[in-house]
């Protein structure tokens, strides 16, 4: 898909926030780093809902999504993780997940409420981007959980 | 789970609300009608996060999440389907699935953003409950879905 900007990131992926080359997906570190190792897993092939991937890619996509999660909660150790695919923007497959903060004061809602409000609050966009770790301490944290766990990778 | 309201929730299903009963979930419509089709899937084993149900538990709660996915698609033509799985008040995996709207003003954001200001305008909840069919019909259009496509049913 030409005009799909996630198709796109799947062929020129961004080695900065590249956290993981899965068999039928990529993992990114996300911009929201308050919730300290999002990420967001794309597929490597198009569709336009989930269920339409083809059988093969769409299982190994979940099983790396469940991969990941694992992954996050144990290298983070989050009150909860949030596992949401909107595609409200970009209808390419595409799950963030987000490791909950024990911390956070909205801890009981969605994080969607806070980016909402960082659209137009410089700082509240500064306060939501910023981690525990820094981004490339972060990328490595979950790569280590990631290889302990046996996933596959690809080129 | 003694304390766990999905986990009684599925010993005493609400008749009114459900769905579907699956092999190892539950579906049930959700108070948010304005998404017409909107469910909530829950499964009937609990577990801290979705990874951590039983492998056998935990592929078909997730073949149960497509299954109904492609109903609610096919049955009211969303723009596209959000999916989310967030436990931030009750940790027992369970999916919301919204078909959003082709006319929903907020079809580029998260479904969240409106049930917050719901939360303090009467007004506004009301518009976000109703919606296209009543509720028992809304069942009925998920229900002829989901026996075209052959799902599973158990007690």
């Amino acid at each position: 898909m030409d005009d799909c900007p996630l198709c796109q990131k799947i062929m020129r992926p961004p080695t900065e926030d590249l956290v993981w080359r899965f068999p039928s997906s990529l993992a990114f570190l996300g911009p929201w780093q308050y919730h300290t190792g999002y990420c967001v897993l794309v597929s490597r092939t198009h569709a336009g809902e989930l269920f339409l991937l083809p059988p093969k890619s769409l299982a190994s996509f979940q099983e790396e999504m469940l991969i990941l999660a694992q992954a996050l909660s144990t290298a983070f150790s989050p009150r909860k993780l949030n596992y949401e695919m909107l595609g409200n923007q970009v209808a390419h497959p595409h799950w963030h997940l987000f490791p909950r903060r024990h911390d956070d004061p909205e801890t009981l809602k969605a994080v969607w409420l806070g980016f909402e409000r960082a659209e137009t609050d410089p700082v509240e966009k500064q306060r939501l981007t910023v981690g525990t770790y820094a981004r490339e301490e972060t990328i490595e944290r979950i790569r280590a959980e990631l290889s302990r766990l046996g996933a596959g990778e690809a080129d």
